[in-house]
């Protein structure tokens, strides 16, 4: 089993390769059986791997649509055919997962950015290659976020600390590093000497089958429970932080994560244990004021009446089969993201978190714009 | 898949043979794809299947000790023989299961009274024949107490009520009706339109398994939820009441069931709905003075990194896999017991509930021996 670690070192989620103009994913189906890069060099393959989950976790899908971008750009021929084929090209990838978010932005962003060097007049060979340099910039851009995190989240594990981990939230559901599991990572390089609960995070038990695998790779010592023994370890006293991630987080700091998440945070909250979601500003939607305000998605009957092919309650039996769950901010200690540690009252915190990071991506991105255009002036 | 609820009405779990001389049990392991009803007329053919888990639940365990002890006992020629028979069967059938603390008061039970039958003067032929009718007393009792248990309960389930389940405390894991699926049983029957949430109750799934299908034969609405989700279904309002059962009943009311049921008591006593555990008397233990007392049983590591022969985590994946977890007193709303319903402070009602039912068994037990004896003199 542990076989596969060797082969997997060094290998990010998401790559991009420039020979083969593909962008290249480590198929999480497969795994922790096999573990398998794949290629994709087409728009279509890129939308079906993105559909098929071959690729998952927000930001791991936003880069791989990023890159989509770029094979969709490279097998056009002026800067019209660029522009109209991008647009039709982010309609193509953003319906493989019409939820993601990061997905929408990362397309958008590469559209944008499409039209800005366009009018700044570089030939359609330029822009190809500067599409091509922005999408490994925001993969890159999405790695550095995840290093912010971690150092910021790194401060909070004590020496010897046990953490207890929901749902898959490391380098197999970004680029590279992950937010909860980049926290850990970080932790476990400053030879913290921390041990890691891995929750298996029941229906799709991306804990068991992803965080578990990739822990272990990492080197990180661990013990796979079934979600149902968070409880006790924490009763024990064998829980001294708590780290997840979050798919959203509203104004007022209620954060809707994979469900389960709201259970840990109600039983460690009761035993004083500290609970921190860890999530790049891009999850604050200041438009949310609440929980309230998100609506709770539903998946399919299957993910808990079967598993491997095999039905585990009776085939007809209804089921409830949500998503994610609200965790209440009373709950949260503190939000970890980029821009520093977000503490109670958090609709000030958050949204300071939030405009701080804005601010700071307006003006790398206009930096960004003016060397490129600065390079083509010095070129002419 | 329904098709099976047909066949399998009004199959106790664990029944009597009366012309085989055989023990026919529900095999739990095929459930809920297949039911089939296995007989089994050999000690060691009941001691495997006890040990193999076709019969699981403590209470469903004890009867079928019981009717093993009879298999046993029928097959003697004489008095001597029967008693010393019974000793040996006793230590067989203990055992195949030697955690199971109501199979080793069963077997127990069945010595006791072959002695007390042998002292009355009994022929070999009627000690047999007393014995088989003990064990079927035996089980009746069982079915008795769940009655009982069931009218107490359901005076707590409100009109249109919403139950949230954990585990299998059905007629599955006893001879018929159950503990908190038995409550379940009579508010149904007495028409409350209720709803139950099954919780799948990972590992083991008994939850998915079990409860779902004997609650769907029933014709109890259901809806099955990974335990993920019950926190949210508590959250949103939808749970009126937490019924579970108990493995082991400290003095003070700290309650050891399922693992998972710890988790579930906290969040559900932080939103303010009730909890109650139901169990027989005979789980009250009056030596053992807090959870603390009860040692955690760790169990194997393949429930939790496989299923079905398929991998979910890293076959090398180290595990922690505790089989129940301990709630503290202060989560418990009442502990509904074939006495009545005990309320804090619990070392009082426990005591008090315990001591009653043994006195009335005790009487029941000399009542029982004096009309055997009767019954042996009128016909002198």
């Amino acid at each position: 089993m542990s076989s596969n670690f060797e082969a997997s070192k060094n290998v990010r989620t998401v790559e991009w390769n420039r020979r083969e103009h593909a962008v290249e994913l480590i198929d999480q189906r497969l795994l922790p059986n096999t573990f398998k890069v794949e290629s994709f060099n087409t728009v279509l393959t890129v939308a079906k791997a993105i559909k098929d989950m071959v690729v998952r976790g927000a930001p791991a899908i936003g880069a791989a649509g990023a890159y989509g971008m770029v094979i969709a750009a490279k097998k056009t021929k002026n800067n019209d055919e660029l522009l109209s084929t991008l647009q039709a090209t982010k309609v193509t990838l953003d319906d493989a997962r019409p939820t993601a978010v990061n997905l929408m932005w990362a397309t958008s962003r590469m559209v944008e950015f499409a039209h800005e060097i366009v009018q700044g007049g570089f030939s359609h060979l330029e822009c190809v290659s500067l599409l091509e340099e922005e999408s490994k910039y925001l993969a890159d851009q999405d790695v550095e976020v995840n290093r912010a995190m971690g150092r910021y989240g790194a401060a909070l594990v004590p020496e010897n600390g046990n953490i207890l981990h929901h749902c898959n939230t490391g380098s197999l559901a970004t680029v590279d590093r992950g937010t909860a599991i980049g926290v850990i990572y970080e932790a476990h390089d400053q030879k913290k000497n921390i041990h890691v609960w891995v929750d298996e995070t029941r229906p799709r038990l991306q804990g068991a089958r992803l965080s578990a695998w990739e822990l272990m790779r990492y080197g990180v010592p661990i013990h796979v429970i079934a979600d149902n023994a968070a409880g006790l370890v924490m009763l024990q006293g064998k829980v001294d932080i708590v780290l997840y991630g979050a798919d959203r987080v509203a104004l007022n700091g209620d954060v809707a994560n994979k469900i389960g998440t709201y259970k840990i945070s109600v039983v460690a909250h009761e035993n004083g244990i500290p609970v921190y979601p860890v999530v790049p500003t891009s999850t604050i939607d200041l438009d949310c004021l609440s929980g309230n305000d998100i609506p709770i998605e539903e998946r399919s009957k299957d993910e808990v009446i079967s598993f491997g092919g095999r039905n585990v309650a009776p085939l007809d039996a209804p089921v409830y089969n949500p998503a994610f769950d609200i965790t209440p901010n009373k709950y949260i200690t503190g939000i970890i993201t980029e821009e520093g540690i977000c503490y109670p009252p958090f609709h000030i915190s958050l949204r300071k978190a939030k405009e701080s990071a804005e601010a700071r991506i307006k003006k790398l991105q206009e930096e960004r714009l003016k060397e490129v255009l600065k390079r083509k002036q010095a070129k002419m």
